[in-house]
């Protein structure tokens, strides 16, 4: 990257730096290869030293789009029981819920594989920028630079993967400022070890949900196998004993999701006006039909849990960020600090012919954006074949399609260096209740029909048939709950896609060109004028502060800090943190009812535990989703707990972080210990994290 | 080629040598680089040359799937009216129309121009037997090796066109029992010298076509530019001054299409029972669908004409082959023969382990291409949708996903070597009647629904609506009439076409997966085991006769031979020529009503023609579709006349050659000097020609 271009742009430094105020705050999801040590010496007076940096890398574990931590020398890896739910519910039948029951495995004999789970390990970063972005040739437009781009990114993710045997991922940073290669170690032999019931997990359920006060054991524990042995982990992170105290700091090492801090005040008005209003009525709609059939019967409930959790979750947090762009303080600010950049920018000339367009540009992309963004989310993003047998037919035919292409100029998912985690999620069987499944694809083909009727694709597809009466036709004649049909169709390729007589196969055929088209028509005209002018405002920004503010968030790994410390809320103060005692009063203040009710394990053992062990405690460090699961260590590298929600003020920090209210909320590594050993009876595996084995 | 395996083999030569007998007939349509040299010097006494043969190689002209040669050093090209009709139409209006008017260029500059005309001349051939059949790995099934070989093949043709820069196109023989690459010069500048007039060119219509005695001048002339000048043409064939008399031996260079006469007995019962007469009824029904429309007048009658021309010539054809495979002895003949080498091959233990399964394993192809024919006929022929803007739109589309393929994985006709001529035609202007369009998709559609109403694309398709109000929905929303439309996708490639919103690239985007589904499956259990044992079989028989046997047609050049004779029919005496007296006779007897209408120029001018000018001559040799064009020469390698047609007595012989009574029917030299200077002032070109100018 080139931090300068000109003695000229130089010269208007003086007069920008005026313009925006230094990062002074707990603020930031920092890069692990470019940690903020001035920072945090300065205002903590701690110094980060790369051995310190490089164990909590190696401890760090990634679950997908999530976090988790190394919590023993041998393999065991801690996070969420949101993040491990699916592995957890995949593991459950009707006879056997583990979400209901929990589990315990009292021996490495009894830990479950699960099957199709693949855990990360970030082994190093290096700077790839050069090469990146050294692809576009002078001339080129938006999106050819963005194909170019695209295709020397396949080319590095290939090279790095035959050359290392790792999983390697090019990862865009401030929007194509930076472009940085991640290699990851891969590990596909995890067993679950413990989980609690659901119940104590989600304690408070959905309207607790980004709450706080909390009284959540929110964790679950697996084991990483490698050649049929637990994994030797030299890096993994010891017990804190003696817990966090107010003031202190910690430290969150997770990947969080998408932040949205370098947004373009177009961009978050696309948010506010287009894309977040489309979320939250769908995920309302969704809602509502999964508590319908849940209302069905117990079965019925524990089906719909596994889309239900995850939709409630999400509308809580993008009511959450709407909040934030409904918040026309926020806006205003975010418009200001916009304003004045632009104003520098415009004030010299050869600033202004560099960057002066980015931000019409942006506003531009927007508005086409808007224009196909139903269409793009009903077809590409697959909202209106809400099933996951739409999902597996899309992913055998375009592996067909793409595989008959070379590497370079396949959709990005499909390339060699994704195809083995692909295809692993593939070929891993999950349970499939087709009642349920039916019933999700005839309300979003009924949704589809309502938003999207006169589309030729739609008219063919449903003409007017009731889409109920599709949607059963489509399920019931798929066969691709068997694992053996997917392989051979894989294994088939085009021919054998093109001569599947699958109905769903038949259907993703069918809609794939118009979802390809879509697809395109986003690729070119928004997210290539996205990345092409967002780095250019990046770069605008980093001839002021250097690289002082740090990327939005991109799921990759990222250090943030903070300070353990209560907030006051409507003049009350809420305590930095929660304990067992805390967790009894408030089941009982609700009469014990969900989702307030407490697992028998906890009700029987109420008397043995120690009710002032805390439970949930809060932090300033920054963080959004994705987090979930993240370890926050103290200054010695030492766990205190995991990280596994926000409270509500923290929702609008994925625009602008704020310090005063907004916490993230962990789980006290203590109540985990206290209640492994006086609920669950899971001494040795509490012997194991504490190193007394 | 191997032409042996093993002294074992050889011991049963003389055994075989006795089942099969000798060709000793004017048969054959020989290859021009194995050409039957003995067996003319034997048969007739004439020596064939190196140079004779090359320079009548080199004076023939491939026009797409038809013949014809050159006549002047100028580059002057003579065919069929019939063979240059869609050049002839694509220049015609419905103000001017040169199908009823006929045409003469009296000078180059009033030479017209034919967009999307492609004309090639042999240059040479080249064995490449050995590389193509050496990809086969042992142990590969018979579709693998197809696949293999395909892979072998695309190899060929791209490295000869990059290295020569000819069109290369490697020939398949002997249903794979061996490979030529031929290399063609290609020329795209071709421009309309002469036509007569329809009505002079298929004199006696639909009725007399496929029957001899004859009156047609079906004859056109062309010229092929370089560079903006007529091209030089060394090699050209003199005109033959003194015609031809019974008796006298001549030959014939073309490009027949296809015979049969290598094939099975069960191939020929699937063509029989099968293919032929679902043919049969799909040309009467489009036959119907076309006078129907010429019926609403004159201008629907010009529209129509296009297409009428062609399927009455085909339903008239197949009729005839149908009529040979219906006949008893000519079936128990083959039967005969195939039984003597099947016997002869299960004597011998090696023959047998080597050659004995082929028979069985074509006849199960033939089951199996049986049960899905209808299918593949209605999709992956396009028969369901028969409207020139599919043919348009499914290029596009699929040039679109093959050339985003490496160049061999490519289906055959999208590979690097086809795409210039593909493209041309593809953007080269023709007239195109929307209403005309319309009524044909609209009774393919209905077709369509009638054969495979209950297929997934159809009910999508067609659902229950009126498919006449589909096709209009189709043809009138396309756009596909602007060429410049074409090459905007076409360059835009998969995006452009994935973003389409053209009704008939949906539609082909639509039916595409079902057609390639059935293409695979076709090239996977039909066209694979046909190659593979289909050339076993070839082996078996090399080792009888060497390739004293001429490979089946292949719509390559060859060269036959035969002797211009009449014959006896219901005994009565056929003569060898006919007159133009012949012509004014058979136009009085009926009537002069069409189809034996003369147009008024042959009225004006039968004063001043000397009616005993042969105007038709049949000769022995042996020709089929695609031979239509061809020159027919003398020893002297002198242009007699040029072939355009057959008796019906022919038609069978595309299974089993007949020398009696069969024959091919030329336009004789001799009449087209006459009417070109008498009836139609075209003494000029006479001039050129006759080399006086």
């Amino acid at each position: 990257m080139k931090r300068t271009r000109s003695a000229s742009i130089f010269s208007v430094l003086t007069l920008l730096i005026g313009l925006i105020v230094p990062l002074r705050a707990d603020e930031g999801m920092w890069l692990f290869n470019m940690p903020p040590k001035e920072l945090i010496q300065k205002k903590h007076g701690f110094a980060l030293t790369p051995e310190w940096i490089s164990h909590i890398q190696l401890s760090s574990v990634r679950f997908g789009g999530a976090s988790g931590s190394f919590v023993s020398p041998d393999g065991l890896v801690l996070t969420n029981h949101h993040v491990g739910q699916g592995a957890i519910q995949n593991l459950s039948t009707k006879e056997h819920d583990l979400m209901k029951t929990g589990f315990y495995a009292r021996t490495q004999g009894e830990e479950l594989k699960c099957p199709g789970m693949e855990l990360w390990v970030l082994q190093d970063i290096e700077d790839v920028t050069a090469a990146v972005t050294g692809a576009r040739r002078p001339g080129m437009s938006a999106s050819e630079a963005a194909e170019a781009r695209g295709k020397s990114i396949a080319a590095i993710e290939k090279e790095g993967a035959e050359k290392t045997g790792l999983k390697c991922q090019v990862v865009t940073l401030y929007s194509g400022g930076m472009y940085h290669l991640y290699r990851y170690k891969s590990y596909i032999d995890v067993r679950l070890v413990f989980a609690p019931e659901y119940l104590m997990a989600f304690f408070g359920g959905d309207p607790d949900n980004f709450t706080y006060p909390r009284y959540d054991l929110d964790v679950s524990i697996f084991r990483i196998y490698e050649n049929g042995q637990p994994l030797k982990t030299p890096n993994y992170l010891k017990w804190a004993a003696r817990g966090v105290k107010e003031g202190d700091l910690v430290f969150c090492s997770g990947n969080p999701g998408s932040t949205g801090r370098l947004l373009t005040s177009a961009q978050l008005e696309f948010l506010r006006d287009v894309s977040y209003p489309f979320a939250m009525a769908n995920f309302k709609r969704r809602q509502a039909l999964m508590h319908e059939y849940s209302k069905m019967g117990p079965e019925e409930a524990r089906v719909a849990l596994r889309n239900l959790f995850g939709i409630e979750n999400s509308l809580k947090a993008i009511t959450g960020y709407q909040s934030g762009l409904l918040d026309m303080k926020l806006m205003e600010k975010k418009a200001r600090e916009e304003q004045a950049l632009r104003e520098a920018v415009r004030r010299n000339a050869d600033l202004e012919k560099e960057y002066g367009k980015a931000w019409d540009e942006l506003a531009a992309a927007q508005k086409t954006y808007a224009f196909f963004f139903k269409e793009y989310t009903f077809f590409e993003r697959a909202n209106g074949f809400y099933t996951t047998y739409f999902n597996t037919a899309r992913t055998i035919v375009r592996l067909a399609m793409e595989k008959s292409k070379p590497n370079d100029q396949r959709l990005r998912e499909f390339r060699d260096s994704n195809l083995p985690s692909l295809e692993r999620g593939l070929f891993s069987p999950s349970p499939i209740s087709d009642e349920f499944e039916t019933l999700k694809l005839a309300d979003s083909l009924a949704q589809l029909k309502e938003e999207l009727g006169t589309t030729q694709e739609v008219r063919w597809l449903l003409g007017d048939r009731d889409p109920a009466e599709v949607a059963k036709e489509l399920v019931s004649g798929t066969r691709l709950k068997d694992l053996d049909l997917r392989k051979k169709l894989t294994e088939g390729g085009l021919d054998a896609v093109y001569r599947s007589v699958d109905p769903m196969i038949k259907l993703a055929l069918l809609v794939d060109p118009k979802s390809r088209g879509l697809r395109v028509r986003f690729e070119k005209e928004v997210e290539a004028v996205e990345t092409t002018y967002g780095a250019l405002i990046a770069k605008a920004i980093f001839l002021l502060k250097g690289t002082s503010i740090p990327p939005d968030a991109t799921s990759t790994l990222r250090l943030s800090f903070g300070v353990v410390k209560g907030y006051v809320e409507n003049e009350k103060k809420v305590p930095y943190q929660t304990t067992l005692a805390g967790l009894y009063e408030r089941s009982k203040k609700a009469g014990n009812k969900p989702p307030y009710e407490l697992p028998p394990g906890f009700v029987e053992k109420k008397g043995v535990l120690n009710l002032a062990t805390p439970i949930n405690y809060v932090a300033t460090c920054d963080s959004i989703g994705g987090n979930s699961g993240s370890p926050v260590v103290n200054r010695k590298a030492e766990f205190t707990g995991v990280l596994f929600d926000g409270n509500i003020q923290s929702l609008p920090t994925r625009f602008v972080y704020e310090e005063e209210i907004s916490r993230s909320v962990m789980v006290h590594a203590s109540a985990i210990i206290e209640a492994l050993i006086k609920v669950y009876g899971a001494k040795p595996l509490v012997d194991e994290i504490m190193g007394k084995l």
